[in-house]
């Protein structure tokens, strides 16, 4: 039995959430198996050195994803579904980067039950690599509030 | 020495490429690892089971990632960066469900050198699981078309 | 900024804490990877069929580990520092079951700041896969509760 | 056809084996991955540097899961049960650190088959990480010792 995570009518206006982890080489080789994408950027330090980065870089959709144990996990939280995902990427991310990923609650559409978030992820010096939005449609709990 | 793939004067407005994939359970549970999103859905079938959709799905952002393959490798190509993604999914995708996603040009604008592709996700009967959108800025190549 | 999970005057006696996952074929098979532990029982599925089990089982280990996200993330959570962990096999674990361990706390000693805590692991079905123990330091909240 | 491990009336009192390897980043990446063990000790370096420890560490269950290849395949080797397993974590294992683990038989019960083993686990430098007993049942050999 899994505890649901909040309903549109637990969910407050400005509520935020967020998740950290330190990207390691290992995260971006396996995200290149599971997707197929290994743009030489990310796969081979020689090239890598020769372009603007100057090292290799972890893909936009790792970066993108860390958003997602905030939504399934947190905020709402179990039983959410997500609807849309968006983002704009700044700056790149690189190995042994920490990412600390923002999501907060901007708007509420209790008729659709919707619930939007702007995203922010950041690096560890601050800067941020990439913003974002995203919206869900967040658990209804018709009983126990159990699943 | 790695070849670039092609500047914003040799690609067209409706210029279109595709990658296929099969999801498997591993590539959900590594995804899951990488990401640190354990919502039941994916990784619990005993809950998935009582959900709407009967079985575990698979992440969004895995489907998302898959178009990665085609802007880094294919259209435009390697040099590639991307400046956004944006994506609406329509329906589940299951374990199992193999997906093509479709990438086609729509935009192009020579002064900032930005190349927008419209793109679309479809699961092996032919059903759209998401639709989306991503701009990026093609390689630019100086002298020799490699790097 | 990390908030800290739940100090030693925080934690009752009787509270409890689960985490529940569907068992895999390809985290067996990493595990085998990461542990070099590649009895046949677990990835050789010929040999298997001849044992008792008649087919290749989880590794002990991994359902042991089950519990490292309720310490370390739930009960007590952040800042947690696990010191002992025992466990008793029962059963076996399939590949494809699906594994909920309940972590419960016996124990108290404030002068130590130990927790003890009693550990089940069930199946699907109910069956108890495996139970145990551990001994935890809770984190030390100083000031204000973040790291 | 495998050749089984050793039966109770093979293992000597006094008996060990051993199993050593560095422990790698990836190792606790896709430790954290199978387990769901996400707490930032092991995978956010910002707030590993903030705690005693000073860098991430690895989860205390790979430590302990290092002696499941000596049971499953040395001593007593395949076919090899195990019913118990505990640790007591004496030292932080840290990224980098090569592990030897040593299991040494310290009783027989011949009317159960069962054989125990006390287990220790010492880095590179000597310091003994984690110490440990386990009690597992050895196969049992009725005709060719092949299975």
């Amino acid at each position: 039995m899994i505890e649901l995570g909040k309903s549109i009518d637990e969910i407050e206006i400005g509520e935020e959430a967020s998740f950290t982890k330190t990207i390691s080489e290992s995260d971006v080789y396996l995200f290149a198996g599971i997707t197929g994408d290994f743009n030489p950027l990310h796969v081979n330090d020689e090239y890598a050195q020769k372009t603007q980065f100057g090292e290799r870089i972890a893909h936009g959709g790792i970066t993108l994803s860390f958003v997602a144990p905030i939504l399934g996990m947190q905020l709402p939280g179990v039983g959410t579904i997500a609807l849309e995902l968006s983002g704009k990427f700044l700056a790149p991310v690189k190995f042994g980067d920490t990412i600390t990923v923002t999501a907060k609650v901007t708007a509420k559409d209790e008729s659709k039950n919707r619930v939007s978030l702007s995203v922010i992820w950041a690096n560890q010096e601050g800067t941020t690599v990439c913003i974002g939005e995203t919206t869900v449609i967040p658990p209804v709990k018709e009983k126990s509030g159990y699943l």
